[in-house]
């Protein structure tokens, strides 16, 4: 940090949230922008975070029975009609290839050529091509449950875009699976959503509100679609899991049947659900400050930077040798299931350039070795979480010990933290014209701030929705799970209304 | 196996290669074909094994410094462009995106729609969208080497595909690198080469050919590939991987330019190296026999088939109960650093027909627990690279010894066989009729059934690389490295040659 600055990312979250994100991924250096419209380029640090991602999710899949699979990224726009709601949802925003080849244009240039009969889009979302694999594989009861999982990158060409909140192309998994029955398909639909919300509370540390989308929300073609939704600190909400109960219109469309158990050919019911590159974006917003990232510790991609500090050639042989027994010692160190990882940084830089490059990279824990902790055999800690001087002397002996108890808190604060957060930004709002002034801005130049989540009731009506929408850009995130019956009055149109949901401003 | 066949593969080997392979694949459930042009579907099993082997050479490309990192799908038309034999090389077979949604055709159907001002290809390859981000990434010596991979799917509009040896999109890793001079990126080149080699022979069991492409058939834009080839069981090449000195040409195509320790600007040298799914293809053809997939322990999916075996309930209890504590003693087992996984197969199927089952999937070792068995505290175990029938009884307590050393002797085993049938079928050729001859069909009903690799002299000159192409339908494979000097005439044209190159047909 350099010293006429207050803090290490500027503006602050306060003076301009939007921009704060953006120059939190700059110093994190998690990505950039490409020349590709609206596409991004994952740097190492933030791809490692997703692989981290991909690994603890990957392993709650096998858990509960899936295998990954790989299908086609084309999608013949044929099967894309198959489904009605479907193609509409996507239709406006594909990306369509329909040339095979470049060949010369006559002006020193290349142009498409080699037409192709039926255009491809490159998938948006694979129900439909996977769907006609499940045809082919899927005959008899027997078959099922048929629980598949795909890694791949996805296409949505959208208008406004933003790092990994919302990308032309992003990284995701989608989950498939086919069902003998209604029941069975509802039960991995609300299994995988109980996964996500897991990851997300324990892993990410972000607490996260279980419920069912409206209609008007939900994913184009499912019958129901449930979701986790997360406040960021903006107040916000992002949408950060999504499990679809998809009951038989895709195996309609796909002409997925199998032989049920008393010898009849039925079409089989079907789920899908994913999180993407999307809860990246999500974990920056949750936990970052004012200083840069902030990483859980069970998805960062390096636990502790080593930082040996020294003025010359005799120091540095001595502090490097105690450095690399530090190194030692940790290396077989477990945080729960995650080797410890450390960075050892030696560059030629000062202390406080190399405590700063870690603290803006949000990694967990900073080291410093000196000649004075040689000396007494002990080294300074600091914790991301809290104050940048804030450090604690540990002695090597005790350092396993004190590193693992470090992350095990950090861990567990920044998720109550966000839960506090979250808490303190959410409240029951019965008056209209309190729901109204609760979602304005008292300050112009925040255009952004306003009071969080609101628990109101809403009759279920689609034009209430949209009203709201209109009005404030405030819709209903979801119905949550653990909403209690009880009677009360739309906010919207003062009809009868039995449950509370959330309303909020979302990403 | 039904009664009737005398192989679980029709046809055999010797009956017919090509359709062998397919049956292949097929009784082993790896893939099959989509609907969509040149795609394959990658089923579960098929999939375990990619996964295998991205998790084995990720440890290796970080073992080697490199990390990993995520760049957009498609390639703008003029990045394509930059390069002028690059885009010569691939322009021919590249999928392009002119339009960015799709809209009522006004026939009850859709229709591209939102042209795009410049069209985009699906990189079928990525040095050119790479090399954006790294000129950005790259000011000063101090930011090299830089070394990047990244896993990714590719997109090649092939004309004629193959299951895993030639697919219109395929799942590769593709390493990127930039180092402040000629020696470091050659060093570089060679070590991927080498890194390579290693995985291919250790892990995948395959002996390889290390050696220099000519300048026909090097990667387009290149200023040497390196590669690795291997011998399939019908003596034709396999290319399995390559390894590319891109000296300065693409460093000035994307404007790498770096700070050198002089404190002048200069263009940056860069390499780029990769494997996909291919590997797969390649796995199959050397190992596996009449009765399907025949897979390396060290990157087979699972290890260990459990086949209990009861004729009634009673038994049934006391054979699942010793059949799981069977599992439980192999649990914790470790072959080299991977754990030995079983896959327990209680179906309702007769012990031969779940025998025969995990043989076509190339299960390494079947285990089967009777209630004879069970009384000896024994089991009967099977190798896959041995007869079918060929059992081995082996008490309760010797069983992961033994099946470590089952697993080792058959890792080797088939790498042995794989060496030795190579070997068998490479000579030198001196005189140019003993050439045609040799890669001359001697039967017409098996027109690809030939010598195999020819080590001959070749005088250097393009022209006779293509003549022998258009008369046989062979090519240099490359110039190994193992080559020694030595005075020789061309095979085609008589001329002075200092080494021999290896000529082979190829996939």
């Amino acid at each position: 940090m350099s010293k006429n600055k207050r803090t290490a990312i500027e503006p602050t979250r306060m003076e301009n949230y939007a921009e704060w994100y953006q120059q939190v991924i700059k110093a994190a250096d998690l990505a950039e922008t490409s020349e590709v419209r609206g596409c991004m380029v994952i740097k190492p640090w933030g791809y490692a975070i997703w692989e981290n991602i991909q690994r603890v999710l990957d392993g709650m899949f096998r858990e509960t029975g899936h295998r990954n699979a790989y299908f086609p990224v084309f999608i013949p726009k044929s099967y894309f009609e198959k489904e009605a709601e479907h193609v509409e949802g996507f239709a406006k925003e594909c990306a369509v290839v329909t040339h095979s080849k470049l060949e010369d244009d006559g002006k020193g240039g290349l142009k498409a050529a080699g037409e192709l009969t039926e255009p491809y889009i490159i998938r948006p979302t694979s129900e439909t091509i996977i769907g006609a694999s499940f045809a082919r594989w899927v005959n008899s009861y027997r078959d099922l449950p048929l629980l598949i999982n795909q890694w791949a990158n996805i296409v949505r060409w959208e208008m406004r875009t933003r790092l990994f909140l919302r990308t032309t192309e992003f990284l995701w998994q989608e989950g498939h699976t086919v069902h003998e029955s209604y029941e069975e398909a509802m039960e991995e639909t609300q299994r995988m959503l109980t996964v996500y919300a897991r990851f997300a509370e324990d892993y990410l540390a972000i607490p996260v509100i279980k419920g069912e989308k409206t209609e008007g929300e939900k994913f184009p073609g499912a019958v129901n679609t449930y979701c986790i939704e997360a406040m960021m600190q903006d107040k916000k909400a992002l949408q950060s899991g999504t499990s679809h109960f998809l009951g038989q219109n895709f195996a309609k469309a796909s002409n997925i049947r199998f032989q049920n158990r008393n010898g009849e050919v039925e079409y089989a019911w079907t789920t899908s659900w994913g999180v993407s590159t999307r809860l990246i974006g999500a974990l920056i917003m949750a936990h970052s400050d004012d200083n840069g990232l902030v990483l859980p510790p069970r998805i960062a991609p390096a636990h502790v930077a080593l930082i040996p500090i020294y003025k010359n050639e005799e120091e540095r042989d001595q502090i490097l040798a105690f450095t690399h027994r530090i190194q030692d010692l940790l290396k077989n160190t477990m945080f729960d299931d995650i080797k410890v990882y450390c960075e050892l940084d030696d560059r030629d830089l000062t202390s406080s350039e190399r405590n700063w490059y870690w603290i803006k990279k949000g990694i967990p824990l900073r080291v410093e070795i000196g000649p004075r902790d040689v000396e007494q055999n002990s080294v300074m800690i600091a914790r991301r979480d809290l104050e940048p001087r804030d450090k604690q002397s540990v002695q090597f002996d005790a350092l396993p010990g004190y590193v693992l108890k470090a992350l095990a808190d950090l861990q567990s604060n920044i998720y109550t933290k966000a839960l506090e957060f979250r808490n303190g930004n959410m409240i029951k709002i019965d008056d209209q014209s309190e729901f109204y002034r609760y979602f304005t801005p008292q300050n112009k130049n925040q255009p952004e701030i306003h009071g969080g989540f609101a628990r109101s009731h809403w009759c279920g009506d689609v034009s209430c929705e949209e009203r709201i929408k209109d009005d404030l850009k405030v819709t209903v995130r979801c119905i949550p799970f653990d909403a209690v019956e009880e009677k009360g009055s739309c906010i919207c149109c003062g009809k009868t209304s039995v449950r509370r949901v959330i309303f909020a401003k979302s990403y």
